[in-house]
């Protein structure tokens, strides 16, 4: 199921980039939950190209269509499909592609693992993959406002610059989806020149989960923590993931690290709200580490299919820096692991929690 | 399956710490790989308490019986099921901590997820559930040693203490299991102060797979980066992974992490031999935050069942630094990750890569 | 995952019968393999509705689309995406139906299961649903084509009307897809008389599978006796598998259905070509028993939503009897369980079989 | 997962007739469950060899020891693994079939999937897997019996003759465990010659749960139907499968066999208990076919491993009709069914139902 996420709210993507269509299955959605077109529309809006400056200007309209599993506007509990049409595919920029593995990119072990490939954009390696990811995001944000779960991210490093506040209202505010107003203007200002320099730059994107009860995730291969882990690694160009206090920790003490719950509530969250794998009540808090979009215009030595190198620099359009468009992205599939660990608690325990 | 995984070489533990034995069924061992009881019994004896000064004194002799799937010294392709009795359990030990929610322990999430729970050490939470894990991965091990593949780990930091080397035959001859000797002494330091000062110390694990071929791994969900982070925090204390570059990545530039092939072989390796979900033939190279023990004897407030809180101060025997016994436990969840990978890719190519 | 079938070679169907479209992604497709949408609409042709004076009038032409997957004819390896709109829908036929459970349906059982349904034509619960398997079918036969297997099936029973010989040349003659020329006749004479009465009649379709090598299929829990009939009993309306000998063995001696192999063939084949969970290397035989079609003209008793009854006379387009177009589905589900045990046992061994 | 059944309550078997052990381990049971190992064991009794004259001679005590998952007489949630040493085995009873692959067996099939067997007694395609069935199974009715459900079974066809009554108290009063003591002392006769010949019988077991509430079970590829199929041929010897009116039903009409709902209750089952693959609330009721076992004493023809032909009488100890101690096996495997759709449909809905 090597395109599937979940087990009982399961994703399933499929699609390459310059293909007919990317979509997504959605299988396990409970049924009764209200699903509006429009709210899937507006969370494919925040990852679709040519949004801003600071993205790729590759226009695609994404207009999503939902083909099954949803009537008179509730969901049915049946499979949900949803497709998206490619519509601004220029196969042509990638035509001098055809013989060249790009440097960065899957171009060498995706022909290395099928023996054939689409060689235009990517392919199925292509980020757009990720649209179908949103569109499923969206319903299982919709499934877990039913029980009382909000999930939201933003972009919290880029480069050096880091954000000092999470003010998570703000992350719309400003196309680096930064929720720090300061912090996002530099962040914008690392973007452009880096853009300039026809380079890319990294970052993390950070999600944050509240409203979820202590109980969901499990003890040991499917802690919780691991399922985030796989969710957050599974997006294009993550290398690196943190839940709760993350590498920091590595420095400290046990005694400054156990959280402490007073009978209320706990008075810190190295944990990021997952102990032992399962959920405690906390804020869940993962970050991904992005790094630097792998296609850039600066001119590189790429490996050829026949076996020698060649200089390439990379044309068509593409982001200095995803991490504005990874943060619905992630955002989804931070939502997608949590409906699947609720359904999976609600099997456990055989009533809501 | 919450306590399996893998698909095609697919593990699954049981028991709890102080029950009658703790063990792991292995399904999808391929046939006719020669299976050594007193190789297991070595990598057991890797991860078993007491086995120097820096790690807990409870004694346990962790002796490994093989219940099935072997028959005249090979793999038959049947689930190797393997037993490992608890010996030295004493239950006494924790007699006052059964009304007790000990802090950055799972005993409160555990017990809101089930309602039900052994609170005896951990029960199924313990660290005493990766004996299982072990003896998987030494079969795993055997597996891939048919494929050509390697994997081996060690402790890289402690605290402030970073390794600056990686000579991995270095491993086995300090008791941090670290790859650079002058810095295992300088960690060895380090906990024996935490120790001193009833306290406990985090650190980072580092896990390096040779010889795995380009195109082992799945381009989307599936990503190998995926499927290895999610065995890398499945594992107790676990709170951070990086694949290759990791987090250092977001601060440079695409030119700077693009690795380039010049034909012959990958002149960096900021991908950590993963491009696109899909490894390259490069080494995989990752690593593992690991928060400090949460088994501490400083005194900690505590909550307890009936809502109040308390101040406790765990008694019990405990590892000031668990890196050195989480090495072993590290390499069996990447070599169990890759032997499903191999297997998988086995499936889709029909021939051995 | 309710709505997918297989491990490695992944089908999972959507859409309900009445809303925009049905459809199907098929995960797992070996690549290289070569895809002709011509070959996928022929199977597809099998099925539809509208084909002969013996199958229901409703007129969907069923033209696929393939979204994915496929490049320059031949299977990238990522998933196939393969999409059939509904034209020839009249959700006003079932408009007298919303508040009425029809004898024999799924709609009580749905309504109870979801809580909400649509109630036009079964929805999700149609056989339309089938339109899916049968184009993942085609697939999974093109690519079973490359490891020497063939799949095919008639209908060999309708009511009392048994099939006396196996001409699977002849099956596309008939409208009854009977591989036996002149139980054909007879089996279309009592559909006709079935239809007359504004009633439905039962049958029986088998399907063989030629070229299977010995060594597919698993010993215990996934036997391929068991794969093959989820596989069966999956499609609607069907209530009953028999591998090979099937209920007749229950009446006889095992010196008479021990298969004997005289070192070159086996000399009976008692067995369905599977011995103990693992193809043996004869043909693969199996037979699934088709209830009456549940949708009939006749007026019945029906319970109603607000707890009474009602009497009933379905209107709309049916089938007296549904074997003719089960075929293609059988088929489909045959080569599809067949296609994921390959490639399991491509991973066991690490070469073709 | 060739060795495991079900998705939320997983059984997964190890273990070969004639090495250390065979066992189980038992992923989902919910917690809080009494577990009594008394019980466990006499659902183990009724499937272990030596129990009455009509079955194998083979002494095996069978005690089964709980190696994890329960404290204080209650589950944990966590896996139950069960362990059921191997005491009575006489490998040297099948030295000499070492080189032979006996007629009906499974050990040709096995050798060619795997390239190497434990050829004492079938290794891992012996009857003995299902011990670990079994215990899963007693598990399986503990947690159904808290949702009011109950599951039985008996043998209801030996050969010609079959049961025409449904006692269920009955089936522990006689060795052929028949629901019916009339055919029951005819049934014996027939196995006692079929024993005096040095052969065998067939005949058909069916089990009925009652209880199950409408809404258990899925519409598309995961019908209960189609699971309860896999469950039951996944026995060994098992051939075929009907639920409820199952082959019957192929010769009469939809006016006949659509069951009416009157408001209350359903006027006939041929549904067996499941409409459109989710159960509608009436007894679910499933048969499975049981071929003559196929170790027999009288002489047969037999391939070698070089290729060329014996004449075997097979020796040892074996049932001349294996459906007395299928009846626990064939329970088992539809309460562990059950169980797993029971905590979907909980997923589902949140709720118990």
């Amino acid at each position: 199921m090597s395109s599937s996420f979940g087990q009982l709210f399961v994703v399933t993507t499929f699609g390459e980039s310059h293909g007919p269509a990317v979509g997504v299955v959605v299988d396990g959605m409970p049924p009764g939950i209200p699903v509006e077109v429009t709210e899937i529309q507006r969370e494919l809006d925040r990852r679709r190209p040519g949004q801003s400056a600071l993205t790729t200007q590759r226009q695609e309209s994404d207009r999503v269509e939902i083909l099954s599993g949803v009537f008179e506007g509730v969901s049915l509990g049946s499979p949900i499909a949803m497709l998206v049409r490619n519509a601004d595919a220029r196969p042509e920029d990638y035509e001098a592609l055809k013989e060249v593995f790009r440097p960065g990119h899957a171009d060498l072990s995706y022909f290395e693992k099928y023996g054939v490939r689409d060689h235009r954009g990517g392919g199925r390696a292509s980020g757009r993959e990720t649209a179908g990811r949103v569109a499923a995001g969206a319903l299982a944000k919709a499934a877990l406002t039913t029980a009382g779960v909000t999930v939201r991210g933003g972009t919290v490093q880029v480069g050096t610059v880091k954000a000092e506040r999470r003010d998570w209202d703000e992350v719309e505010k400003n196309p680096v989806r930064c929720p720090d107003a300061q912090a996002a203007a530099r962040m914008a200002e690392e973007i452009a020149a880096a853009r300039e320099q026809k380079d890319s730059l990294g970052g993390v994107v950070e999600v944050v989960a509240r409203g979820v009860p202590a109980g969901w995730g499990d003890p040991t291969m499917a802690k919780l923590d691991a399922l985030l882990g796989a969710a957050l690694l599974s997006i294009p160009a993550t290398k690196g993931v943190e839940i709760g206090g993350g590498f920091a920790m590595c420095e400290l003490h046990g005694s400054q690290t156990n959280d402490v719950f007073d009978g209320e509530r706990f008075l810190s969250n190295f944990a990021g709200g997952i102990a032992g794998g399962i959920s405690n009540g906390a804020e869940i808090v993962v970050k991904a580490a992005v790094r630097p979009a792998t296609s850039i215009g600066k001119p590189q030595t790429a490996a050829t299919r026949s076996g020698g190198t060649t200089i390439i620099a990379i044309q068509g359009r593409h982001d200095p820096c995803i991490c504005p468009r990874v943060v619905p992205v992630a955002e989804s599939m931070v939502a997608i692991t949590l409906a699947d660990v609720w359904l999976r608690q609600r099997a456990v325990r055989g009533r809501e929690k």
